[in-house]
């Protein structure tokens, strides 16, 4: 019994667990594992703002992941952030997996002292970016997410939720710091390197300074997509839904890391999972694989119709507000959504390319003329889903102003 | 020492102050007052939720307002309400002070144990709705409350102040009770009498019904106009700025009562102003006061330009965003929250009329065949208010509203 309690104690206080520390972490903290059944532990993030470890059972299947926030971020000590993060995580995956069931991963638990969220292992799993790059397709992947979309977003919006209890969300899920990061590397960097740190491809270098920085109409439309941003408490969004944050297997489709989750629009995390696609249609095309390509493209479309039409089915069966009703309602809602949608997809096109954070998918195309092509399709087609996105209202409508790109870059 | 001790302490478990119990309250409290010093209070409240007593000295020329917030309205116990709202004034008036130093009363003491505050004193002013049912007219009127709405609004908005320190604001103004109040008397109620309370003047009975419960267009917008209340984060905004909330006498202006204060639409202070002041105008009208009715649409007029006029200065000075100053962003922003302005007249216009809550300006027109008219004329304007919303670009263009109803309604 006192040793228990040492034990216990050794977690009181706020420390950076290394490798060697996770295993009694978690026998400490869980029932997951017996007390004496030989563990082994790595640390396996490649992420750039948490600690992130690998705990397997040798003598069975049973396996967790065990994810600690610092006060730095893992990349550099300079960059001080808020451990909130994990507390929003965890939270947001607990949410997740209550509004989409079997679409996040399950978190066992979340400690707020250690600032640590313990969950379930989805090394089966690949990373929907790394797959997409060896050019596999998932044929669950449009019916996935867009279920995972439209149920944690309508359900966490005034439409359905009771109007008092989504004010104290929005409270409990006010993210500053890494909503900032946002509207810094997202909304505001890529069109006038503001803070000196974008980097750009050099044989577009001329081209995205002619294309992006000088273009005064695109930054009036970049300026309001901004002040959405940081003002419409829409929905419960992810806030960072790449590629990157998808767990796949032929079977199964995991949203993780939703860290950056806050109240905003609706539209921000459909923008990024279009916009994460496009990026592997033209590392598709770029490599010359047509059946990958018409994949993608398809999945575009299914995307974008598949969320209207289950968005409008949820509405119809889950919507409460007294106001929600009136005809002519859902139609001009979900427009709003979708033309956010469109602006966002040009948005992260846009600064994936130009901005700090770039993405493989682009960066990993070798030949100098298939990159250059590469990067100039992304952004004429970025402009136009910016600056038409009030005019996109299909799927079909969304993957046009791929076409129009192409046609557009020799 | 003990004696003070005791006295001190009196005050460290909430209870419900009486009129013999303040004089103690505040000489304890603040240092306003000397110890023998003789003193009277009465309770002056008139208002729906708090307690307000009135402190003087019988010695000289000084006194104070002493504001509680009970865990129940003060017009019924049944009507729980969080104390929250107390802190949420004080705060308030705080930050009105500091941003329109002169034009809000002056908090010396903000209680949250005893949910009090303890505020100047402004019996020499007038309420202004009261001043203005007796034709009173206030040549400062238009200038003060548009620098107090620009100077509060634009300053707590992202476009000046710091994105994190904003979010911080919007945390701790979060008010859901009092924004409910608002959602179901101004966005909802008005237009199907939801909650079976809604008063209609009986000359009017019929033709409310029909023009305004069975207008399915006009709900759209209203619609649309309740979710931009509930979700666009934009400013701290006073939340019920009508005329009984400001306090005048010739040569002073000062808003109180922001405890609906909280992050929402702009346009929503700027609206209630001048529907506020077209109840004034119908009145004028109804009792033929045409040099008081010049003075009110002149007033509208000028409150509408001089406000984009502040605006626009002010933004130039203080705007801090990197993306602000791209070109046609400020006017851009300008029009949104005009848009919202002309959308929240409408609303207020009508919930004033049809919803729970009435307004002595039209409640108190003696002649039925005025009282109908002036109901009605109202009516016609916020309607247009709410449909034409986005066409409303200057002064005179919300002012021609009134000159259609005026022809409209026989």
């Amino acid at each position: 019994m006192e040793k228990m309690d040492a034990a216990v104690q050794r977690y009181d206080n706020y420390f950076l667990l290394q490798t060697n520390d996770v295993i009694d972490y978690v026998k400490v903290k869980t029932n997951l594992f017996e007390k004496n059944e030989k563990l082994t532990c790595d640390e396996i993030g490649d992420g750039n703002l948490n600690y992130v470890f690998h705990v397997r059972s040798l003598e069975n299947e049973q396996s967790v992941i065990v994810k600690q926030a610092g006060h730095t971020a893992r990349i550099s000590d300079d960059f001080k952030l808020s451990t909130n993060r994990i507390k929003i995580e965890s939270e947001a995956l607990k949410m997740g997996g209550q509004y989409a069931p079997g679409l996040v991963p399950e978190v066992f638990l979340y400690d707020g002292i250690m600032n640590c969220c313990i969950m379930e292992d989805l090394s089966d799993h690949t990373i929907l970016r790394e797959a997409l790059l060896k050019h596999k397709t998932f044929p669950r992947f449009s019916d996935d997410i867009t279920t995972y979309m439209v149920n944690t977003l309508l359900q966490t919006s005034d439409v359905v939720m009771d109007h008092k209890d989504k004010k104290e969300l929005v409270k409990s899920y006010m993210n500053p710091e890494l909503c900032e990061i946002t509207e810094d590397l997202v909304y505001t960097e890529p069109f006038n390197d503001y803070n000196n740190r974008n980097e750009l491809y050099k044989p577009n270098e001329e081209w995205i300074m002619e294309q992006i920085y000088n273009d005064k109409e695109l930054h009036l439309e970049v300026a309001k997509l901004k002040f959405e941003f940081m003002t419409n408490a829409q929905a419960l969004i992810h806030g960072d839904l790449h590629t990157g944050s998808v767990f796949v297997t032929d079977k199964s489709t995991k949203v993780i890391d939703p860290e950056f989750a806050f109240y905003g629009p609706m539209g921000y995390d459909v923008g990024n999972v279009v916009a994460n696609l496009i990026f592997a249609w033209a590392n598709g095309v770029a490599n010359g694989k047509d059946h990958f390509v018409l994949w993608v493209e398809k999945t575009i479309v299914d995307v974008i119709n598949l969320f209207k039409e289950k968005f409008t089915m949820s509405w119809k069966q889950h919507a409460t507000d007294p106001m929600a009703d009136t005809a002519g309602f859902k139609e001009w809602y979900l427009e709003e959504v979708l033309s956010d949608a469109a602006g966002v997809t040009g948005m992260e096109l846009t600064r994936r390319i130009v901005g700090l954070a770039k993405v493989k998918d682009i960066t990993s195309i070798t030949g100098e003329k298939e990159r250059t092509w590469a990067e100039r399709t992304c952004l004429v087609a970025a402009k136009t889903y910016i600056k038409k996105r009030n005019q996109l209202r299909t799927g079909e409508d969304f993957l046009s102003i791929l076409k129009y790109a192409i046609a557009s870059v020799k």
